[in-house]
């Protein structure tokens, strides 16, 4: 299928599309679960659930749930959907971690449309949330697994504790790059690697294979992040579904900012805490944001420790056997730093 | 221990003394796992949680876990402290309720203290929530029961759409007394329910068993409920740890208002339009708002509804043999019920 693939000097001309490929009737499966599961006699639980799982976004989570298994030889057996059920919950969790960072960023758009919480207001967005997480934990259930039920509800906590040290670090100009990483580990990869350890998990392979499909979800994950942290001062919000600068409004530290704070002189400096720190955001400093970045080329760096972790997550799938579905699992990185493109 | 508190002619004197004694070994137990478990490097997590947690409450529903553990003959294997967890596991399910409710209601006070979401923001209030959730379902993990994580992860969903009910009929007067009761079996019962209910399961007892425990702590959450918005309207603060008249400034429809408002004239009922669906309240506002309560006597009735389901509970446990442990629960019955005097 995609024998040259694997080649490195041809990366991210596939994107996706083989790893889609790979598991599309897996997440069929996924989808049709999800539009059950999100079921309620309460109609707002639909209505919000699905305004914002039917607004898309790549579902690359639950696609590394699926194509993990299957690297592993996982089996379905009986029709348990072990493989789907838990691809679902990871949906699930990931959804109600938008829906509640919603709330607590006091964001307006979501995936290029009104946020759930300024349709249906805060309330809605934390209780669909944690219906959410509930139905996630009973799929869980269903399948049976405590290794996996044990992975996930762990991620569940370094999630929140991830959140809970970004709110913290925020408009902290002193956060070292180690604090950074720390954040963005909890908020974003960590559910990248339980994703993917999940995988081995249920098809019962080696601790060793559990370990590699979590290392190579959380060196993804924070390749992942770190793109979007460049994209946020860089992409085109038809791309991105959220308009450039974003993070720049809420006074979010990303990495671009936390390696450009620390060469700027003092003027820049002034800018930075004025901006940043302080909220004071006038019209066009956000051009200047993004010239004093490019100054310091704190955007390539960026790029460049995400290709890094990108890296990092491909040669952890070194023990697994070459085939289209590990083809396709190195892809998937290329694809994600490619973005920054 | 006490024979004669299980005679219906003399009820409520001992109160909760009883059941608490009898679990008193076990609470110590769930109090150090409520504190280790809060436990995180991310300063705020603690702080926050403890905030509430050490706010105190009656601790009714890890109690609850433990006393209904122990009546079906709960014996710790190894140390596993499986009631242990199950109850701390309760208490956070139902301590992420409070987090997040409060966002939700916009509280401004919670258990006689100001609320976290005033201390620290929404955001923590959301964040901390999950991450309590999150440690609830990694200690019922460690527990191992499928049965019981199948009970409570069910129990976080039921709980959810009981206030997203609650949310899609707030300010609505034309509520029915059937449609208030779904709402207060999802937010507040089903948690008192699956409290109770795990007990007999990690006991592995019949399903005859489970099964009444589940309909004691259901039958027990809404006469729970039902005392508790009487009070609203007519209990102290200092004994309430809230302000009489928070569910009517805040609009909240709940069971002596929707009896009351079918049995209001016009003028009643342009009262209520102008101060529950519109929100326009005045100072002496609250007071016109008992008398009404008084004139149809919905406060009374609240009491006896709350009274029939409290009958409910008590007749639930005549499966299980006589003894302290089952009188202890009755009695826990009468103490709910009584606090409306």
């Amino acid at each position: 299928m995609a024998a040259t693939i694997e080649n490195p000097q041809k990366p991210d001309e596939a994107g996706l599309n083989d790893l889609v490929a790979l598991v599309a009737d897996g997440m069929k499966r996924v989808n049709s679960t999800i539009l059950s599961r999100t079921g309620s006699d309460v109609a707002m639980i639909p209505e919000v659930a699905n305004h914002l799982i039917a607004s898309g976004g790549k579902r690359l989570r639950p696609i590394l749930t699926l194509a993990c298994a299957q690297l592993c030889g996982y089996v379905d057996e009986a029709g348990k959907d072990g493989d789907v059920k838990l691809a679902a919950s990871v949906e699930f969790m990931h959804t109600a971690t938008l829906l509640h960072d919603d709330v607590v960023d006091e964001s307006d758009m979501r995936r290029g449309r009104v946020a759930a919480r300024i349709k249906w207001g805060n309330e809605a967005s934390v209780l669909v949330g944690d219906f959410l997480l509930g139905q996630a934990f009973r799929m869980m259930v269903e399948v049976g697994s405590l290794k996996a039920l044990d992975i996930l509800s762990a991620a569940a906590t370094v999630i929140a504790e991830g959140e809970v040290m970004q709110l913290a670090a925020a408009k902290n100009l002193e956060t070292s790059e180690d604090a950074y990483l720390a954040v963005i580990r909890g908020k974003t990869a960590e559910l990248f690697a339980a994703a993917c350890e999940v995988g081995p998990v249920i098809a019962q392979r080696s601790e060793a294979e559990q370990a590699a499909a979590r290392s190579y979800g959380m060196n993804l994950g924070i390749a992942f992040q770190l793109i979007d942290d460049a994209l946020d001062y860089g992409g085109t919000s038809t791309e991105l579904g959220k308009n450039v600068g974003d993070d720049f409004r809420e006074g979010k530290i990303t990495l671009p900012i936390v390696l450009a704070y620390r060469r700027s002189d003092e003027e820049e400096r002034g800018f930075w805490r004025r901006t940043l720190t302080r909220g004071e955001i006038r019209d066009d400093d956000l051009a200047t944001a993004l010239s004093i970045l490019r100054r310091h080329g704190t955007l390539e760096e960026t790029v460049a420790r995400a290709r890094h972790y990108g890296e990092t997550a491909k040669a952890a799938l070194d023990i697994f056997p070459a085939g289209p579905v590990r083809s396709a699992l190195l892809d998937a990185v290329e694809f994600c730093v490619a973005r920054a493109h």
